[in-house]
């Protein structure tokens, strides 16, 4: 009957922040005109094990009184992409291309639980993908609706700031390539680690993939390019190499940053290192941090694929953006104190006076829903205090006592109202339960 | 790449409809006072193992690369009861007692799939859980938020309206111990399974556990008690049985029918067969179908129950019901015809004069959403003409041309009229998509 670790929890103040989060995420997809959809948490293992990688890491599933000797075919999905790659090619038909979709459901990962990692996690993605073909400008679409996501996350409830910073892996493999390196994946395997393990970390990755010390040197070194200011060319101009590649991933990320910083100036950096160690990737690649609290790591991230999803007759060119909500929740509420000013919706307790009475303080319930306030009615009829004390310890802010037509007291205040409850006017913040930023007490 | 049958997945405008259920749900949930939890997928498998019959239908998961050999000691929960009983009991000493949650979550069941069985679906569960003891009223108050929230459906989305039958463990058991059985449950369940098998296959299930004929008919005979007029008193009477459990259970279940058809006159029954298959309730048993489509069976039920949570030190006396998204919506849906206006969010789609105008559009798409006016920028500037097709197809009724000081046109009527993008109004009918009732074309 213990908790599970990896598996997070709220109580109900930060369920109340975490619906919260959910709710402004999904405002925004819908105002960016990106439809809701779900999948199944299943996908056949057969799907999920293309991936390389993250294979180690599926939950397989099978019934528990299956044949003896029945292999698992199903295992939980472990992101939302591939999911969402497998609904477009399986659904297509009646889908209208380009097709924009959010998507924030959790998913499932069996690692070791380590500090920010979780076996059970959501994730809000949001893509769009074509049928043959997708226009570039949507690279910088999905960019900036999830900066505006996290924008109104941080103005609505005080989640700290964030960076984006972005590359493109034709840059990476066209500088790679330039330099002779026949197979970039594993290079771009091991310096999308670079934050993790460090410098030594990362030659020791390369010297296992034969690359040699100088080319180490250059791989290095290039991993150091970064700017805000959008002047990458000439830092990537340094290394000698030219080729078409390389060129379309220099127009590229510096036509995304421009169009980002023209709306987050001081929230977007172009960075050599950013590659995201998937192998799906062909193009723009994005990574979200929370500033001032980048031991969280990247909180966010995606980028541009051309050829992940394909029904045989088609390809879906993609781009898209993931967010991990457990990721950011649950250490901001858990130990940043993120949390919410009650544990119920309730706005009133309405007092009951006797168990005979229980019907009169029913119906003044009644008439406050019908109104759109939440309420509750006292579980007991115990003397005033004790009722009073009920409303308090659940952050309740007002008290009802006798018929519709009666009386309101803020248990905060004290002041106490003759008060109609077809007419009585209820503050704003009071209607709902308020977040409690980071740092700020109750 | 093929859909796995018992795991339904809803395109855009499925989805949209059980969005708009789930936030008409939350709202009534929450206008009652429930707070929202969500537990983690996943219980050990000794907890959900616990309950009997259901047993052979929970799915198991475990790492795919587990050492060999390994036992998976976790499963995927069949309901939310069982991960609430656990919660509650885990988290007691951080909540607030009468505790009242909902709670809207999938689980899963490995069910050989049939005519409204899945074997993911989604639930809604409301329950009032106290410490020690809680009140008989609370029966009463759980039976009409979710009538309420049945009627929100109904009154919003058109969902049929609802028929509620209820019964009372104490009244069957009382019953049933009057007559000689010492051991009412596999009777229960038996019975439970009237409507499914018919009386000759309870009368099969009651000579297997060794009831005779003589005890069979009154069984089937008390079965049949039911009533809208609340005189079920003297139907139960004419069985010749008096005991203090039965005397609890007639009085208990007419006070609870007394309460709810009050409020919905012609919508409760009292109906003895009601028993639910589940060891665990111990008073209340209640029953929801729709009216009209009954071959669906019960969309919702719950009851009473005085001892499913316990940790040791104290018990948990809760009541609740649980309602069948899934079995209600993915019938409603794919055969029913319930939809939604359009596939997308978007109420207006802005037109692209050429790839260099872009940001023109993007500016009008900006103060539009700044207004909470949900609109897309099109994806090409293609010929007008080409660009309103692509706004109908999404059923996206306004395209938007030039400037932010340009013109609308609604694509419905071919009306267009010079508008500015911070002062045109929209109707609040095209704001976001509409419900398209059961039967009614779009």
């Amino acid at each position: 009957m213990a908790s599970i670790s990896g598996f997070p929890e709220f109580l109900p103040q930060g369920r109340f922040v975490e619906m919260r989060a959910i709710d402004i995420m999904r405002s925004v997809f819908e105002l960016h005109g990106f439809t809701s959809i779900q999948t199944r948490s299943i996908e056949p293992l057969s799907e999920l094990s293309r991936k390389g990688e993250i294979t180690k890491e599926i939950y397989a599933v099978r019934r528990l009184h299956a044949d003896a000797g029945t292999e698992e075919t199903w295992g939980l999905h472990y992101d939302l992409t591939i999911p969402f790659a497998r609904y477009v090619s399986e659904h297509a038909g009646h889908l209208s291309f380009p097709f924009r979709r959010y998507q924030i459901q959790p998913a499932w990962r069996g690692e070791r639980p380590q500090e920010g990692r979780f076996r059970e996690f959501w994730q809000a993605d949001i893509d769009i993908v074509g049928q043959s073909e997708l226009g570039f400008h949507h690279d910088a679409e999905v960019a900036l609706v999830m900066m505006d996501a996290c924008t109104q996350l941080h103005q609505q409830m005080g989640i700290p700031p964030v960076l984006m910073r972005i590359n493109n892996r034709a840059l990476i493999e066209g500088l790679y390539t330039g330099l002779g390196i026949d197979d970039p994946l594993p290079v771009i395997q091991a310096v999308d680690k670079l934050a993790k393990i460090g410098e030594s970390g990362v030659r020791k990755m390369l010297d296992a993939t034969g690359v040699d010390k100088d080319l180490q040197d250059k791989i290095v070194a290039f991993a150091g390019v970064n700017s805000t200011r959008g002047d990458v060319e000439e830092q990537v101009r340094s290394f000698g190499v030219t080729n078409d590649l390389l060129e379309r991933g220099v127009r590229d990320v510096m036509a995304l940053h421009s169009t980002v910083s023209q709306s987050y100036p001081s929230q977007v950096v172009v960075d050599a290192k950013i590659a995201r160690g998937l192998d799906y990737y062909t193009g723009s690649v994005f990574e979200i941090e929370l500033q001032g609290y980048e031991t969280l790591g990247t909180i966010s991230a995606g980028g541009r694929y051309d050829h992940l999803a394909s029904d045989g007759k088609n390809a879906y060119p993609g781009v898209g953006v993931s967010f991990g909500l457990s990721r950011v929740l649950v250490p901001l509420i858990s130990q940043g104190g993120l949390t919410a000013s009650r544990c119920v919706p309730s706005a009133v307790l309405i007092a009951v006076d006797s168990e005979e009475e229980r019907h009169k303080a029913e119906e003044v319930a009644t008439v406050l829903r019908e109104r759109g306030i939440s309420c509750e009615v006292s579980p007991n009829s115990a003397k005033y205090g004790k009722q009073i004390h009920f409303a308090q310890r659940r952050g309740i802010p007002y008290v009802w006592f006798g018929s519709v037509q009666g009386q309101v007291k803020d248990i905060r205040s004290g002041e106490q109202i003759d008060a109609d409850a077809h007419r009585w006017i209820i503050d704003d913040i009071d209607l709902s339960p308020q977040i409690i930023p980071i740092g700020r007490n109750c």
